[in-house]
């Protein structure tokens, strides 16, 4: 099938339009009209080349949400126009321990990456979701429920699989007393998910500025990182904090504001952190773990539970040919608080 | 009660001895003559105020063994005669949640500890086990089982429960795979515990040297952790990472070596750790961890488990009155595995 999108021709180049083959259905696939696509700042790191491992021409995107428009002869679960979304993989081994218990991210074989991955049939890279269409295996295919605006849901596919899961996993619930390092595309999908889980929910930010938007987004309290006496009086006032903060920053001074037993969860920033002290880690059995993404049982049971609680990302709306711009914004961190690119506005382009 | 012991009068003082008065015994105590002492590198940061809290005079030691004779009106537990044990604590506020959940280690209020403490009634400082009797609360007294050799019990008291604590915190059994970081006091005694668990063993160390003493204590196997090709192949080989090196080291070039939601967990070292890269916790859901010691319920369940499995340390016995010369030793890494005072010796001294 002939689409379009948009691509990194390399990493000095601006983003440019691009037409490309999408693979013929296999019958395990599923054929998916993109109508949404979320714009998470490891696109923008893997077309510039950030982890010196993009294979160009990239197509990124990540966060995708559709319809479908054919499927497979074995596909049961889709039909024709059903609402559907794809996340950052699209195939994974299927058989190694992760994949049987649900974590295909941590696949032993490595997880086939939505963009920048390598096809486990044709070899071929991986083109994302900043294009019209999209042909993936059924299994990585998810449903969205019928109650949710479409237009805000591709967040939902990264940035809130990737706090979801570490909630999860920590089984998050009423009473949990969450903090929340960071208030951009991941940490204000944080803020909802922990708030619908019934958690009690503080944004740590350095700059009070943010306080009215994080009290909005459905915080419970604020508290500025770069007041010491604030931080000292938060000391053990929170049972995990999930560190969102996508840029090198001193993951230590939080360690403090964990209770004992607590747990400080980074899933913002991969890369370097600076020289601590230890100590808090070990008076107060206090941990420092990370995480990424969440598995695909875990995706669409995070679908479902926004779809019950009417949990929606708040979006930036953008027309494809806008993705430049909007690049240049989200390094500022000037975005409120995800771009997500409307493919309608491209079929009119091209 | 009229005692004597070793003392350091300032951080730059040998040790020497000193005569002082033990507390009468209250209804809830029990008066223990001590008969063996184990030396922690902690005496020696004590006694030198290496941590900047040290109160002198000091008396250092926290891992004392001994023999009951006195028991206040109230103590149902304990009878003249009986082998018993003290380690770091001596008392807690026994209200908090950490205390009533067996962490008195981790206690609200703070626990008392065995030296460089303040008695929770007389506010005077605590004295610790460099002597030839103690007074303590009955509840933070220990039954030594019978088969034991009294001998080469005190290091369980500290190098072993904060080795066993994590073990048990993490669940380790049959098919559990275990590293253990450094092979000093703390890790030999990690070595039998982990082993008497049912784990499979094995030494990680920056020295060859090593191997046959690791193998020898049980270890399954050993990793020269300066050996970039054999770290390469141990990648994701273990569950848990027990880290007892006691001086400062780049505890990121363990985490490639635990697997997919591992831990590293660290005893040996409060203080700085270098700047490291966060990629491997994040990739993986690897947890960087930290504990100390274990409550004092734990370290009963300790002492009876190496009862039944007959685990002792492996001591090099001193005299008193050469202390000084251990904590040079001790300072150098020099000892196999743990110096152990004989307080015989200095009953004849004085």
């Amino acid at each position: 099938m002939k689409t379009h999108g948009f691509f990194a021709e390399s990493a000095e180049a601006p983003l440019k339009p691009f037409s490309f083959d999408r693979r013929d259905v296999r019958s395990n696939d599923v054929a998916i009209e993109i109508l949404y696509c979320g714009v998470c700042h490891s696109d923008l790191h893997q077309a510039r080349n950030d982890w010196s491992n993009t294979l160009y021409p990239s197509v990124p995107g990540h966060e995708i949400v559709g319809r479908v428009t054919d499927v497979g002869s074995d596909v049961t679960r889709f039909r024709v126009g059903d609402r559907v979304a794809v996340g950052c993989m699209v195939d994974s081994c299927s058989h190694c321990d992760q994949c049987r218990q649900g974590d295909e991210q941590y696949c032993r074989e490595g997880a086939t990456w939505t963009y920048n991955g390598i096809d486990r049939i044709t070899k071929e890279v991986t083109f994302g979701g900043y294009a019209r269409h999209i042909v993936v295996r059924d299994d990585f295919v998810l449903s969205v429920p019928d109650s949710l605006d479409l237009s805000r849901v591709a967040p939902i596919l990264c940035a809130g699989i990737t706090t979801y899961s570490p909630l999860r996993f920590r089984n998050v619930g009423p009473g949990s007393r969450v903090g929340v390092a960071g208030l951009g595309g991941l940490g204000h999908m944080a803020v909802k998910l922990a708030t619908g889980l019934g958690a009690d929910v503080t944004v740590i930010s350095r700059s009070k500025s943010k306080e009215g938007s994080a009290l909005a987004l459905g915080a419970g309290g604020f508290l500025v990182s770069t007041d010491s006496q604030a931080m000292k009086e938060a000391a053990g006032s929170f049972d995990l904090i999930i560190d969102t903060i996508p840029v090198q920053h001193d993951v230590s001074e939080f360690f403090p504001l964990v209770d004992i037993d607590g747990a400080i969860v980074m899933v913002g920033q991969l890369g370097a952190t600076p020289a601590f002290n230890t100590s808090p880690l070990l008076i107060g059995r206090r941990q420092l773990a990370g995480s990424i993404i969440g598995g695909i049982a875990q995706t669409q049971e995070l679908l479902d539970f926004c779809g019950r609680k009417n949990i929606l990302a708040d979006c930036e709306m953008i027309r494809m040919e806008e993705i430049n711009d909007a690049f240049v914004r989200l390094e500022k961190g000037d975005v409120h608080y995800r771009f997500v690119i409307d493919m309608a506005s491209f079929t009119e382009m091209v």
